[in-house]
């Protein structure tokens, strides 16, 4: 069951598989769970849909 | 207020309404409340962006 | 993998296990994929943290 | 750490970034926190994968 | 539809209550729809529970 | 921004800390950004609120 969001940029393949990787031995070893066990999701977002400060990260990164 | 997040592979429009009917059928007979009361999301995730016991599905389902 | 998440208000253990017997059946027929694929949480929400139309549902609900 | 995700339609960049700046002034307001702590994300979802009373919106709004 | 989860501290009834009615009066006028729309959650977090920069909130705070 | 929630079962202070200083030095390296960017929620789930394969875990671990 346990199950991992990640919420962050655009990501190419090779980085979304090496963090669901490392985040399921995380996580294996943590809670001593089969690997099985875990689902992880990436959500990828443009910077045009997240703020920080209270501003577009696409206009603090122009 | 009820609300419901699937997340799950891509699928046609079809089987998006038929979840989203029967999500609100079930949860307005369990729950014993209007079905305007319930809304339901669909998240597609790509097989590239979902992992289970650390590979990413692209992989395993090669 | 397909995960479904139900935000709703405080149920009993018969209702909670009523919506993921039931959402599970749905899905599983729908993506026609194994009820082991499958995995439902019931995230229950106090009438304090909900709010409808501006008003928390404590409030509307007195 | 707060962090404000918003669920809705596909919108404008304009209208993603007054949802930030207006969330993050109110979220730093209420809880008397820097703007810097707030993280917002909008999640854009087509009519196809979202349901009301049962219904997906693109079916209501035909 | 549009749905706002504000994931954050602990709160008071009444910064939970301000919380709902301005997100909601932001979105109202941002996407030009009726209130009635909208639902608001708010997830309140232990600081034993959230993390930032590798640290639990509850270390950090002390 | 990046953002990582783990949904999982009910867990000690000392594995939470764990958990969130694995995850966030994962993502720092995989990301290469500072480690000040990264939040992690723990959100603790009762095994009454969590179903797999059409069962409750409080059920299936009797």
């Amino acid at each position: 069951m346990p199950y991992i969001q990640f919420d962050g940029p655009v990501l190419s393949k090779e980085k979304k598989a090496e963090l669901v990787e490392e985040f399921t031995k995380v996580s294996r070893e943590v809670l001593n769970m089969p690997e099985q066990a875990f689902t992880v999701i990436i959500r990828e977002n443009e910077s045009d849909n997240v703020g920080v400060g209270g501003k577009l990260l696409s206009e603090l990164h122009k």
